[in-house]
């Protein structure tokens, strides 16, 4: 058995990346997180205005990951906070160099803060 | 009119970028145009067996978007390559960001040469 097998296609690290990642909306909920939204409301109220259905199974996907932990905040009825973990935390970097690339090549983009970009 | 509507779905650069690369192919395919590939065949090869549509449609959007261009090498038959443009070329802190974050996160992720992550 080679060793790559536990990949889905490759051992790249880009490809593993891409093969959580990679779809038009997982890294723009990432960002709301980021960006310190919590809850599933805030996260759907996004201007993308992402569907609900997606919404929901990108967030159980980054649970199954370990990007994100989901803390019940209310009981009656339920609801929930979704928390990065560090290795959600750490997809900044990537979203950085997104947004730089977009800034330059998307005339008119909105400038993220300093603080999003230089932390 | 809203000066966002010229935009898919947001102005956000970060979703500007992902309206372009956001899915399971792109980057890979200008992860290996960056490692020096240039021809259909080559891109076809890479280990993670990229559909023969799925990369033809790629290369056709890539080349609307500016990011690379296309140069005929062969007349019979025609064969082109593909070359990167500036705008291409600067993805890759984009591929650096994700590797990083791959290598990291995948225990046993082929681990990037150092020309790739050092430019």
């Amino acid at each position: 058995m080679s060793p790559d097998n536990q990949f889905l296609r490759s051992g790249c690290p880009i490809v593993n990346g891409l093969d959580v990642f990679g779809d038009k909306w997982t890294l723009v909920i990432l960002r709301d997180l980021l960006c310190g939204k919590e809850t599933y409301s805030e996260l759907a109220d996004s201007p993308e205005k992402i569907p609900t259905n997606r919404l929901a199974e990108r967030l159980k996907m980054l649970e199954a990951e370990g990007i994100l932990v989901r803390e019940q905040y209310q009981s009656k009825p339920k609801r929930y906070k979704y928390l990065l973990t560090q290795k959600g935390k750490d997809v900044l970097p990537i979203l950085q160099a997104i947004a730089k690339w977009g800034n330059t090549y998307f005339e008119g983009s909105w400038i993220p803060p300093k603080w999003f970009m230089e932390t």
